[in-house]
C-alpha cells in the first residue's frame, strides 16, 4: 500500500470516477474545482514532480501532454479554450507530491495565473 | 519568413536573449513578466497548441517537459517552487498561436491559477 494519495486513486484503492483512463494515465475531477471544468490528469506511475522526471519517462510525458490536449478539446465549453497548470513546491501550492496537471475550462481565466 | 512571432524569435529573426536553447527548444523571458522569474519555453517547430500535437511530436513534448523541469530547478528562488502554465484559446488568454509554456517562480502563486 502506498502513502501517496494519487497512487491510491490511480490504483483504484480509493474509488474515484475517472473522466478518462488508460494503462498509463488517469483523469478525474478536482475535489475543489476552480472552474466549471477542472480535471486532474496524472500518470499511474509515481513521479513526484517535473523535477523527478527521468529520460525513461519521455513517452509517458508525451502521452500526458497528448491526453491533456485531447481532453481539452473534448471538455472545453463552447470551444472557448482551456488552461493547463502544474505546480512544483510550496510557492506554487503543490499539495500532493505526485505529478499532476490541472485542466481548467468553462470560464474566462485571468492573468496572471495565480 | 513566418508570420508567427515565436517562430521568428526561435529562428533568430527577432533578436532575443535566450535563457536556454538547444536544437529543439528555446527559452526566453516573458516581455510582460508576472513573477520575478517568468520564462517562456517553446519548441522551435511551429506547433499551434496542445490541440495540434501529433504522434510524431512525442519526443519533442517530452523534451519540453524535461527542459521545464530543469529550468525550474535552476531558476527557482530559494528552492521555493514554480508553476508551469500553458493556455489554449480565448478563455485562457492565449495570445500567440505557437505552443508555449510559462514558467513562473520567485513569489507565492495564488490559487485559483487565473
Amino acid at each position: 500500500m502506498s502513502n501517496c494519495l494519487f497512487c491510491r486513486i490511480a490504483s483504484g484503492e480509493i474509488k474515484t470516477d475517472f473522466v478518462y483512463q488508460d494503462d498509463q494515465v488517469v483523469a478525474f475531477r478536482d475535489i475543489n474545482p476552480q472552474a466549471p471544468v477542472h480535471v486532474l490528469v496524472i500518470p499511474r506511475k509515481h513521479v513526484a514532480s517535473l523535477d523527478d522526471v527521468k529520460d525513461e519517462d519521455a513517452p509517458l510525458l508525451a502521452h500526458l501532454m497528448a491526453t491533456l490536449g485531447r481532453l481539452g478539446r473534448e471538455m472545453e465549453v463552447h470551444g472557448s479554450g482551456y488552461r493547463v497548470v502544474t505546480n512544483h513546491g510550496a510557492d506554487a501550492g503543490q499539495t500532493v507530491d505526485h505529478l499532476h496537471f490541472h485542466l481548467l475550462a468553462g470560464r474566462p481565466l485571468a492573468w496572471p495565473p495565480g
